[in-house]
């Protein structure tokens, strides 16, 4: 028998996820080694300052300033991209790939925006892009939708994609806290990080959907094309109300498909779900994924979405992976792997024209008639009130007015915000939450 | 370019789940072909009786009576296995595997037997044993316990594996249903099988406890050498007692390993589980697993454990593995396949030493002083006792005696069981249900 084959494996970027990876690819090596056939030599890292102090020890001499000279370092076979950003990281990225190397990368921004380039910069050069840990951490998620359940469409895919939001949320709903409070205390706890707006607008989530499309459909979908709202105008009330109504709260990226018409949404935005509800039932720093296929049904995945070690797992399984087609020689492709060769596309569906149905809460002058007003707008749009609940607000001489809607959708709902918020009477901008109905 | 290999699959039962496979492949074949790079032919599938109307058509060439001569006939490249039983269905298994050909099956209870044999002759022969389908229907918990948590060990694993017992509780919990009525019921409508015993006593869940054992630590475990106990004796009361105290019921497989002491244990049981559990919230017919990692942190996953369609997706999805390897090369082995090379080994945990908090149900006498000369008993093995709940019986003269227990262990309340069953205040044999505390 011939000496295993030995994987170079460079880190790019060596803060808590590269750390990560290294620790527990150092404790499980043997086990890895053995399972896979190969040698796994952690061979170089970069980091921004060298003399820092660290808690995972690296031999200096495997320390460099200079990540692209990793990706070019003909001898790492995996170079795995844990920097983050979209300049930078995508230099790294496509270098490695001209040469024909695997990549393996937790970076979703990146895939969003520049995911088209990457994938063709591989497939021309015979490497090889990786990235189970860019969406939901530790869930096995990618691994599912492009090999585990190769045998479906799917028409629907939703779920809770950014642990900092579902914090916030799961805090504000059992203690009544402010969003502002809850979220200074995130940053404190380092679950938020010191600018809030890549998570709490939504961006993130965005980002992941625009991931999870690609893998689904094929299609690369920007963030500037898809409805991307975020969460910062909730209130505790929201929740309470919400609560009276039986729903949660959670921000959800929302996939769906329309086979017959062709059509693919992609949305990011605050929506209230069931009690009983699976997802809406998975609270803190956890995420959570619905995934209906047209042959298995809807199947369901939780696990932590974030943090130094649900990562590291994850990129670990892509760095074995890689050492699988490695040790086969890299002119295979894994199953999933996208070829070149075109699937079926599929358009956008018009953002004006999906379907939903919606909550509204206004604050109004507390004064006789104001329901009236709201009512006669919304007949006129032909937006068809479901509910009604009134209680106070916070303002002095305010009232709270949250309605629900029966099934409407977003052109007809966009014309009556804006005629509302023209009303004397609606005295703050409103707040609009839509209602997933998604089961059954 | 040369032209695509063509893989020839062939079915070795062509019941719900053969059928389906034909159903599901040919409907996505071409996006399958597209993403894989090979033709996948339905070439041959065995019935036993020719002249049956079937739903899905094949050409009548295709069929043949005989498993066997598919399994030997070299043009066959895939073998599906879905026959089920333990006799023919392994001869078909080892005859394929030993010409080097990849066999995909659905068989956990042939896993659970002859798994160590099959594994050995698929080493041994180059072939290939894939078995997506055996645990968890459309649920990919092989693939993620293999390849995507690869980094991960487990210190605990445990779920509802087995959709009929699954949806017997839910009946019985929902409409204070008899076991009997809804096992009728189920019958019926086709959930449950003429010969009930593998389902309700636990049997299919051990099987698919044993798949998962070996999995994550590599270790055949036989249902002899597991704790096993099936569902038939609990009644819609102690569905109700049970939610007074705060948990639902659910048969439940549980894999725990101690890695300190190196031991491992495997069990089936009907299990009570806290209201807030996740797995206690998945009802009806679906599966539900919690997979533990010492690196991910908990995950969850759960859907359709069984039907056509759900396997269906999960055998295409093993077909799919299938044919990336055999378009490299069958001389390669995909990430996870177990290697000849010998995993850390671990005993297994004597079962004796398990412990847990108990849930007791005894029909006593209805007469004062049977609560002492029980707890005395209890007391006499250290077992301490948490609560009593004392209500009426189904019997004229008795009462029903609900007690649950402090952290015991199984040898002290086998003890107890033995001794009780001795009073002449005790009237059946007594109901004993193990408490999960799984989380936190």
């Amino acid at each position: 028998m011939s000496a295993p084959l030995t994987l170079n494996i460079g880190l790019c970027g060596f803060g808590t996820v590269g750390q990560g990876v290294w620790k527990h690819l150092s404790a499980h090596r043997a086990d890895l080694e053995t399972r896979l056939g190969v040698r796994l030599n952690l061979a170089r890292a970069s980091v921004r300052n060298l003399k820092k102090k660290r808690d995972v020890k690296i031999p200096a001499r495997a320390l460099t300033t200079d990540p692209l000279a990793i990706a070019r370092d003909p001898s790492i076979h995996i170079v795995c991209e844990l920097m983050g950003g979209t300049t930078l990281a995508r230099e790294v990225t496509l270098a490695a790939l001209k040469r024909g190397a695997v990549v393996v990368s937790a970076n979703k921004a990146l895939i969003c925006e520049h995911g088209s380039e990457i994938i063709a910069t591989a497939q021309k050069n015979g490497g090889h892009f990786f990235f189970e840990a860019s969406v939901a951490g530790g869930i096995p998620i990618i691994k599912a939708l492009r090999e585990g359940l190769v045998a479906n469409r799917f028409p629907r895919i939703y779920g809770i994609l950014n642990g900092t939001c579902n914090y916030i949320h799961t805090q504000m709903e059992e203690n009544d806290a402010p969003y502002a409070a809850v979220l200074a205390e995130a940053k404190r706890l380092g679950y938020a990080e010191a600018d809030e707006s890549l998570d709490v607008d939504g961006w993130d989530t965005a980002h992941k959907a625009s991931v999870l499309a690609w893998l689904a459909h094929g299609v690369w979908v920007k963030t500037d094309q898809m409805i991307v709202e975020g969460i910062s105008r909730i209130t505790p009330a929201d929740f309470k109300t919400a609560a009276t109504l039986g729903f949660g709260i959670k921000l959800l990226a929302v996939i769906t498909r329309d086979f017959a018409k062709n059509e693919l949404c992609v949305r990011v935005h605050p929506t209230l779900l069931p009690e009983g509800n699976v997802v809406a039932n998975v609270s803190g720093v956890f995420n959570a994924i619905s995934v209906t296929g047209d042959v298995v049904g809807t199947t369901f995945y939780s696990g932590r979405g974030a943090g130094q070690d649900a990562t590291a797992s994850a990129v670990i399984s892509d760095i074995a992976d890689a050492a699988s087609l490695l040790r086969h020689g890299k002119g295979g492709h894994l199953l999933g792997e996208i070829t070149s060769a075109p699937r079926v596309t599929c358009r956008l569906a018009p953002p004006q024209n999906i379907r939903s149905r919606y909550y509204l809460r206004l604050t109004v002058k507390d004064q006789p008639g104001v329901l009236a007003r709201v009512a006669s707008v919304m007949a006129k749009q032909k937006v068809s009130i479901a509910s009604v609940i009134q209680g106070p607000a916070d303002q002095p001489g305010a009232a709270s007015l949250v309605l629900t809607t029966h099934e409407s959708n977003e052109r007809a709902i966009g014309a009556t915000l804006k005629q509302l918020k023209a009303l004397a009477a609606v005295l703050d901008e409103p707040v609009l939450l839509r209602i997933g109905d998604f089961e059954r």
